[in-house]
């Protein structure tokens, strides 16, 4: 039986968040029913809830930073139980048989990953996230969280925690490699958690040094303003790798300069607009601008493992669901240290 | 004693080349001198003739795939005898000390590689190219021409070889490998022949089908158009690398399109202008935008005895000196299958 959950929605791309009674699905054979306990306030929450990614289909339910209790379980489930600690990220369904998905990476599924929010689901209605106290999930989707991380500072992990981890693994950060991590907020102060604990040599590069205590107490080896020019001549060809977290137009030539030969600069935001990059910039040093969306749900579980063996968690401030909107515009004023979670008791 | 040799030079941006007799230096004790035979056209000696790479210093004899016989060797020198056939390509010098250099990446010499013409020598003298009778280079960067290949058709190899092959390798063009070639000219036609003899399927991206059959006869297994607006639908997410020898100004990003998950497009030649590109043509696919530039001297070396063993050459068209210009205007109006090569006998 469909059943429906308190959450917040947004109504309109203007209109604030508001409470909104959602109906769930039922439980089917694989599903499990996760009682949310916490919910990670993403970017991409914003940029959905106000229609900047194309047109969204109102009321939105958006979130996808899920820690949970599974409460339910269907009758083929096999991997949980009722009271597992579990998460759910950005997708919740991929078609499952194209080479990708096939591959473990079912983000880059050929026929379109289900998205948590905003997507459609194997039914063909609209999926709804993480600000709500209950979302059904295919087990396929759901993560186990570790004893040993707290649910509060998993939430996050689950895509600022990945989004990180997976460019780190897949462009082999570890002991010996310089890695430089572009911007200091949600996804970047996770880069520089998981890169440290990798054993890489991290350097922040932010646009003021403001946070340079921060980012150093967060593991950061070196901490550098790129707003001082000499910043991009004192480091020319120093990083094999550049996690790049900014979303905003940056002038991609002048970090790709800071790589060494052939290192790679990665981008994990997409600014809306085109970049204007100079080939030569890349020719000069076999060096490569790359782009890399979340993680495969093995290589998600993969991070979480990770970051209990390393005690690591997200930087967090936790809030009443009625101070989404004031948390909203201080994301947009990059006043977060470094992620607002939703606590779930305080929706409806 | 410095010696003098006939040659071509351009003497102003805007002059035609014209018969000059330039000065040689001593063949110091690690010096190879060669009496050049043949001596390939690149597009990059119209751009540094022209002084449309930054302000050129003229007169200048240009010209960066050499091949020729030793004429006499230095007291130290111990890799050449007199009567080898040898090549000499894009550049005759580097530090031998930086990360790169060790690395056997003399190209990505950290204090910048010589270039065989239009760069200073170590005593800090003007470096002249290959449009002449014979050229003192320093052994290491010398290479040998195995016998099997003529020296006509492995000029070119040394400059249009070695920067298509190097890719090829770095990014693993093989057997099961996908590899498209954008543009069907001096670069892309030794780019088509190297990557089907290593294996790959090969695909030509190429404006219109007016080279298809010589495509085919290259090696390719396929061939597109990319005016046909088509191609890029029906070809979406099929290559694991791109090889982009167009120097002209291409939509990046609908490239980008037809790459695998983790696929690489890789940039050979450089556009005088950067090129727009949205950072979610990289996310999408975890796929990387790249450049490369020649290729060290022992990959160079190794180029070279692949291309023995698999009997390959340039394809070419061999001229008398007294119409550099000519091919020039040819080579702008790309009326040339696939390479000019001068016949050095006839200059002077």
């Amino acid at each position: 039986m469909p059943f429906t959950v308190p959450a917040y929605a947004a109504t309109s791309a203007t209109a604030p968040l508001t409470p909104y009674t959602l109906e769930r699905r039922d439980v089917g054979p694989h599903d499990v029913r996760i009682d949310i306990r916490f919910s990670g306030i993403c970017h991409s929450d914003i940029h959905t809830a106000r229609s900047e990614w194309g047109a969204t289909t109102y009321p939105i339910v958006v979130g996808h930073e899920i820690a949970g209790v599974v409460a339910e379980i269907g009758s083929g489930v096999t991997k949980f139980a009722v009271g597992d600690r579990v998460g759910v990220g950005c997708m919740v369904g991929s078609c499952g048989e194209c080479e990708n998905c096939r591959a473990g990476d079912e983000q880059y599924c050929r026929k379109g990953m289900i998205g948590t929010y905003g997507g459609r689901d194997a039914e063909g209605n609209p999926t709804q996230g993480g600000y709500s106290r209950a979302i059904v999930v295919t087990e396929d989707f759901v993560l186990r969280i570790p004893e040993g991380i707290e649910l509060d500072v998993a939430a996050p992990l689950l895509c600022a925690g990945i989004t990180t981890y997976s460019p780190l693994r897949h462009w082999n950060a570890g002991p010996g490699s310089k890695v430089a991590v572009v911007g200091l907020g949600g996804l970047g102060h996770m880069a520089v958690k998981l890169a440290h604990a990798m054993g890489a040599e991290v350097t922040v590069l932010s646009q003021s040094l403001k946070k340079q205590e921060d980012g150093l107490k967060l593991g950061a080896d070196h901490y550098f303003a790129t707003s001082d020019e000499s910043t991009f001549e004192s480091l020319a060809s120093s990083f094999d790798l550049i996690i790049n977290t900014v979303s905003a137009k940056i002038d991609v030539g002048a970090y790709l300069g800071l790589l060494k030969v052939d290192g790679t600069m990665v981008n994990v935001g997409a600014p809306e607009d085109p970049l204007p990059v100079h080939a030569f910039a890349l020719i000069s040093g076999r060096r490569s601008w790359a782009g890399s969306n979340i993680g495969g749900i093995a290589q998600t579980q993969e991070m979480l493992d990770f970051c209990a063996e390393h005690h690591l968690g997200a930087e967090i401030e936790v809030i009443g669901a009625d101070r989404i909107n004031e948390a909203y515009d201080r994301v947009l004023a990059s006043d977060v240290r470094y992620r607002f979670v939703i606590d779930a008791s305080t929706i409806g």
